[in-house]
């Protein structure tokens, strides 16, 4: 078939028609000619039952062979108006399975399909109960003893996980565990959070001071209950942390406070897990048929071992454990790290009238905020997104149509942008002394992000300290070893010091699994994170998609969920469409489970 | 000019340029020819600093003569599309006065205005901050000893109140006093609501158990943060408690919980309040510039008088003070009233296995609740409006568009259908004894809401019980007196009880006036609440208005927030703006303030 020039919305129209057809002879080389020889079909779990992008024909071939005959993909129907740019043709789509309705995204180059995204939004049957079918809130009617909203509320509570088991047990009760007992709640899979703080939004009030979300609001959004218009831009720590508590009351989550996890280990025969928990002070053994880690994408915190730092007589903690400046005015400071943490803290520590050193092993990504904001997110996730119809839920499936493979070509362009832009502030940090890079291939942020979850600072004030020497600089050196009251660096320079902050970063999310569970289920299940794209902290082989997040495991019955307020947000969506699917007995064939190449 | 025969927006655009060219040239008889003879004009504050419903041309053109050189009305623009339907056309318009923006809707009929609404949306100069210019949450840039959002909000609540006055004291954080305080908040108005109960949402969960909103969710919507897709559509008491709650927190209002006021007195020279408040068992001088009270606009509990109530030995309380039929099975439980709550504690009572009797004084009007919502309330507030495009603001647009004056016309013939749709459920009961009306006019629900806020049933099932004998109906008796056991009715009948419940109504919003600041201000304020309408509890003369509800009294300074979650919400963006106004000395030179007609 020749591509004829017909109005983008026919094009799209045409392609799924003949896309459809195709798949219902079974015809399968039919099929996957409709796509270019180089192109993509991203699937969340519509016909995959995993989180995966196909690259190339052959690829796109062989996953229908092993998909369509159970998953029955049909009804593929274009939705809205397509638009065409630069020879691309975009489009939007609804199309079904035999247990499913989903949206999906096509771009089309000379007729044939270059990416295509199909995404699981609904199980049939088990539709979330929402608008027209929302609870009508009260029996109308006589019922003699009727339980109230609160009794029936108060009950469950008494009773889930000490007289019935929930079927799926989050670890971790941060804005990750969040989210997804929210979309799980909404689901109706009875779901406990536990949570070693006391109050939910603790993982982010018990963070340093100063922090603020790095991303703007547009970006950050929880599901169901989207932040009011006045919201800030960039939301302190402590507010997001108030919003978090809210949020997991209104959407009544079973959320176990003070309660820490002891152990876990899967029971094969029985298929389901034995938990054992402490909740303020009690112990409490659960035996969830799920468990998820939501524990921070980032893992547990990495300090460095380094030679005499147990005889240090000043204090010394990791980043994670930082919280506020204001006891170190006047002292000597020492930031080991240069990422976003380290930033912040130090200048934190600068305004509070510490002498502040920093202390750059290696190069690092800087962008400045308002660059990110206007070049890099602003598209899809701003004010002005919203207003040209480019809603949350748009942008994030704008957001995941371009595969993996391909992202960094879209990225280049823009950080080349902030470059020239930036110029000048680029050139006074190198001047400082800062070690700059923009990633191996000049990417930048969000690609270091994916890539290896750091390895960038987003510039809200403390770039320019650098650059003016207000905050003190030693790059390209490592830390020999510390002494009593100062730190010996690899170029012999003895750096004296009060306190010393690793803002050294994290391990990968299997550490938890290694603590909780056992060394051999984190081996067995490998490293988080990361896409295999051979560069630093990213060892290959190329895999396609994030390592473990999201989607089913080596490990049966153990899921990963985590990531920055959008992520968490838009992947949740369909961690919980697997999770519920396992629990009402739906069939979900799992195309293609990652190899495991790395331990952590 | 004769009207001519041209597309509705046109028609629309035409009519408001003439109306504000006539406006321009200051001729008031060309600019009131514009409009029916019997037109109406109802003002929410742009040009009158009032809410106020001008009725026939000779009023308006009184008022215009009294307000444009000051008010300067101009921009008069046509908004979207206007709509042709049965000989009369609908349409939107905006429109800017020397100091605000404003929204507005006309109906035409035959080329005049039949009906105009004019609403106040923003003080200019002082908009809310939203949208493109919400707050940015963090100061880029290094600032030494910098306050964080916490610190900052942590140091406001420490200092309002007691280093610093707020301009505005709300009495009552319920529903109305939080509502009104977001609002506020959000105009940077400094503003201390006070609540006698212990946590927002308190007047909520300490009301009867199985207490569910009657009014449905999109109805009930709060400013700024609407519930949420999957929010049940009647609220249950202590879900809505908790949003409340949450709503609190989040909008960040300066909430003064435990809190009750002893007396509040105003100094004419400095022209501002002496409120004497107890605080947590602390007492606290206040000094603010505007007083509201929110204290419910059903006032302060009726308890009728009985000759001999004072003997009973059984338990006896007013509805406000009833929680749950729990611990009356198989007592003989009397419930005085034949309204909502008596309705209610009714059912619940005999849900609990009590003996229950109600007596109904006076007839009542009873409606389902489905068909309220099908019948009366469908159009603007539910699934199906919001999918055709009114939302919640639209709809209350709408609903305030129409002249109290003429608003029983509208609702006549929804209850003639609710009277043949259920006219099988009001024959039973008729069987039952009960006295059931449609109010003097036919007019139903709403109008019996707006005139005496009370005389309704909204029947969620307990009216099946009384058809069906379940709950033992004495109805067109009074009391004559009450023993140690018993009731004597005014038929002779004695009634043996356990239990009193005085479901017996409240009194005017003013009755707080006096207790709070003294019988003469509230003498001076005079009745709240009801138009004039000259049925029973509403004598008139005509007002034309709810009377002192959210515009100013003849108190200096002191107004009245109140009504159901759709008032509050709607009414509140007037009084805010009024208080802003003033807050901000903009001239508000009220037009025509009411004439006091009756003390309560």
């Amino acid at each position: 078939m020749s591509a004829h020039i017909t109005a983008p919305t026919q094009q799209v129209s045409e392609w799924l028609s003949n896309f459809g057809n195709a798949l219902d002879r079974a015809d399968f080389d039919a099929a996957a000619n409709l796509f270019q020889e180089d192109g993509y079909w991203r699937d969340l779990v519509s016909l995959t039952w995993n989180i995966k992008t196909l690259e190339g024909r052959e690829n796109i071939k062989e996953m229908l062979k092993a998909t369509v005959s159970e998953a029955k993909p049909g009804r593929w129907q274009a939705e809205g108006d397509a638009t065409s740019d630069n020879g691309v043709i975009s489009g939007w789509l609804t199309f079904e399975t035999a247990v499913s309705r989903g949206k999906g995204q096509i771009r089309l180059r000379d007729g044939k399909c270059w990416t295509l995204l199909t995404t699981m939004t609904e199980l049939k049957g088990f539709e979330e109960k929402k608008g027209a079918t929302r609870p009508t809130g009260v029996r109308h009617g006589a019922s003699p003893n009727r339980q109230s909203w609160l009794e029936r509320k108060t009950q469950e509570a008494a009773e889930l996980g000490i007289t019935r088991q929930p079927y799926c047990l989050i670890i971790g009760g941060g804005q990750g565990g969040i989210i997804l007992g929210a979309r799980l709640k909404q689901l109706e899979v009875p779901t406990i959070i536990i949570e070693k703080n006391s109050r939910p939004g603790d993982s982010w009030r018990n963070r340093y001071k100063s922090l603020c979300l790095h991303d703007p609001v547009w970006y950050d959004h929880l599901p169901y209950l989207p932040f009011p218009d006045h919201w800030p831009i960039f939301s302190p720590k402590d507010k997001i942390g108030d919003w978090l508590e809210m949020y997991t009351k209104v959407m009544e989550l079973g959320y176990w406070h003070s309660t820490e996890c002891q152990s876990a280990r899967y029971d094969e025969a029985a298929q389901e897990w034995t938990v054992t928990v402490v909740r303020g002070g009690e112990t409490v053994v659960l035996r969830p048929k799920q468990l998820v880690l939501a524990t921070g994408m980032s893992g547990i915190p990495n300090v460095p071992e380094i030679q005499g730092a147990h005889t240090f007589k000043g204090k010394q903690h990791h980043s994670s454990k930082h919280t506020t400046g204001e006891e170190y005015g006047g002292q000597r400071c020492v930031v080991v790290g240069s990422c976003n943490s380290a930033h912040d803290i130090c200048a934190d520590l600068w305004e509070h009238g510490a002498d502040v050193t920093m202390i750059q092993r290696s190069s690092t990504h800087v962008a400045k905020s308002d660059s990110l904001m206007e070049l890099a997110l602003g598209g899809l996730y701003s004010e002005a997104a919203l207003k040209s119809g480019i809603t949350t839920d748009v942008a994030d499936l704008i957001f995941a149509s371009v595969p993996y493979k391909i992202m960094h070509t879209f990225h280049i362009p823009v950080y080349k942008e902030i470059a020239q832009r930036d110029a000048d502030l680029y050139a006074r940090l190198n001047k400082a002394g800062f070690l700059l890079d923009f990633g191996e291939d000049g990417s930048g942020l969000f690609m270091k992000y994916l890539r290896r979850g750091s390895g960038y600072y987003i510039d809200v004030g403390a770039s320019e300290l650098i650059a003016a020497g207000k905050i003190k600089l030693k790059s390209g050196v490592g830390i020999e070893r510390i002494k009593e009251h100062s730190l010996v660096l690899s170029d012999g320079t003895e750096l004296p010091a009060d306190l010393i902050v690793y803002a050294t970063g994290y391990g990968s999310m299997n550490g938890w699994a290694a603590r909780i569970i056992s060394q051999e289920v984190a081996d067995r299940v490998g490293k988080c994170w990361g896409l295999g794209s051979d560069t630093k902290k990213d060892p290959g082989p190329w895999e396609g998609e994030l390592r473990n997040m999201w989607k089913p495991t080596r490990q049966p019955s153990l899921w990963f969920q985590g990531g920055n307020l959008h992520q968490s947000r838009h992947y949740s969506q369909f961690l919980a469409l697997q999770i519920k699917a396992r629990m009402e007995g739906i069939s979900t064939p799992v195309y293609h489970l990652s190899e495991v190449h790395h331990l952590s």
